[in-house]
């Protein structure tokens, strides 16, 4: 796959991967439109770690969090007239801000009890929200049934390869941001939900700096691409799971994001919501940014010695800083949540 | 004033005003050891101004504010081999992290009540922290004699030309920023406590772009500013006054800063706490950034309407991110502040 409309399929059936220059393609198409977000470091961050981090700190993205990338780039090589998606905030938001600046009508499939402040920045865009109930309703049908009758195209959260090659815009960055000042990082950690950000960028940083280990980071009890990977296949999360971290509880890895990420990824993590309140406090009082609890795993993992960092230089993704003030506010209280 | 030792009086007695050579000189020492800071924009709080608004965010400069600048500035020129400073916390960062670059003991003048966060960050850095009674102390006797006692050199907060146009490098951040995306702001609001930040970067700001208007913004209670600036003469605030704004708490403008400031900027505004706090939100919600009180005040002055941004082009500086957990938290959820 390598220009819109024509990709070549590879594997995984019928779909085709992304490649490499999909990503480079991405970026060409991102120039000017996504923020070329920076690779920030802290010295507290680093005498707690014991060696090297290096931030990218996607809640500084449009829209909060790095799911705008890929949005754009989907929109543009579909050539859409109408889109609909299905998401539980930071994808919708990523799609309704691409749909306004290319002036065609959003659909976004939420679920009823997605955090309110993901919910009016998707409507600010312009989009109109479509609610489900997460225990009853299938989300991936209602986002089908609205794309069959309004003729609109359907833009998956992750298993698209327009998708993939838009996050993997993220992992370029990083990778030429680190080959400008001369670092040749060890390792790259990057929160993880369906696979979409990670295999994109794993795509990247692979190609650039191909010494380098990608991990993936998950919220304990939605590990599924930690434990897929072991398994070498696709397993599911068990039910009835919790966890702070909304944007991450995907049930499955998808379908090309796993096949990306079995190729490309070194391994996978996963954290408490412990150890996530925990990175949350320290981006506030360190970093100045503030981080969704989803988008702090990967901070979360090397904080807490569960990748171990010492002597070596990790690169960290923060992915988004979509999370309502009273959640910010009790984790940075050390409070349980509100309900 | 252009090279370090050999300033050329030019008035406010035998103090040497800095000039925009002097700007440019610190952009150079302080080239790849400040961050250079981006210029930010988000369409939401546009629309609620009616205009286009342009952050600065200087919570994401190392220490959390823009005081490394002039503190990292005013040691090189000094040439200090030991420095003592007094602060409620910002320019106390400022100092202990430049001085720990440049390997020089430091002792930093701190009031009792100052908070935690700033303290404990100061004391991180390796300074040792000396603390004073606000009401019964008086910061800087105890400097200057800690200053002649060892023989160290004392870097005040803002009346000291030195550390004016390190801060006065935010300025020139930002007419550089500007002109290479080909915009002309109308309008450039600062933060202002002795007024240091605001004169700087004015200095930079009438020399590369002459038509902006340069405001600063106090809290109210504390807008000395403002008021001296329509008197023609420096006068002081009135004693008993209460702020969340503990950065922004100077009793009078700077003789040096004053001096600057009455001939370069276009006139000086005050904002509520209540204004304060709100920005602090809007900050969270849009730009994902962690600022501090004294921080938000010139992004309240225009959300408020008490700039009127409506069909401008107005630069907004956020000058710092350094405020205790449960006073944010406090903030997020509009409760009153902890005591």
């Amino acid at each position: 796959m390598s220009t819109a409309g024509a990709p070549a399929a590879t594997d995984v059936g019928d779909a085709p991967l992304p490649t490499f220059a999909d990503v480079l393609a991405a970026a060409r198409r991102l120039h000017g439109v996504a923020r070329r977000t920076p690779l920030l470091s802290h010295e507290r961050l680093d005498e707690r770690v014991g060696g090297r981090l290096l931030i990218k700190p996607e809640p500084l993205q449009h829209t909060g969090s790095f799911k705008f990338r890929g949005a754009y780039n989907a929109l543009r090589c579909h050539a859409a007239s109408a889109v609909v998606a299905y998401s539980s905030g930071n994808h919708a938001q990523g799609v309704a801000r691409a749909a306004h600046l290319l002036g065609i009508p959003a659909c976004i499939v939420m679920p009823a009890d997605a955090p309110a402040i993901k919910r009016a920045a998707t409507e600010a865009w312009g989009a109109r929200v479509v609610t489900y109930d997460r225990d009853r309703e299938v989300r991936e049908e209602i986002g089908e049934r609205i794309a069959a009758e309004r003729g609109a195209t359907l833009v998956r959260p992750y298993d698209d390869p327009h998708v993939i090659a838009g996050q993997g815009t993220v992992g370029l960055e990083i990778a030429r941001q680190c080959l400008a000042r001369g670092i040749l990082p060890d390792a790259a950690l990057f929160p993880c939900g369906g696979g979409g950000l990670v295999s994109g960028s794993a795509l990247a940083l692979r190609a650039c700096l191909p010494g380098i280990a990608v991990h993936s980071v998950e919220p304990e009890g939605f590990d599924d691409t930690a434990r897929s990977l072991r398994a070498g296949q696709r397993l599911a999360n068990p039910p009835g799971g919790e966890s702070l971290c909304d944007a991450l509880l995907a049930p499955t890895p998808g379908a090309l994001t796993f096949a990306l990420n079995r190729r490309l990824l070194a391994g996978g993590l996963a954290v408490s919501d412990a150890e996530v309140a925990e990175a949350m406090r320290l981006a506030f009082e360190t970093l100045k940014i503030v981080v969704e609890p989803g988008g702090a795993v990967a901070l979360a993992a090397v904080l807490s010695g569960r990748f171990d960092g010492r002597g070596r230089t990790t690169v960290v993704v923060l992915s988004g800083g979509n999370v309502d003030p009273a959640l910010f506010a009790a984790v940075l209280e050390g409070r349980a949540p509100p309900a």
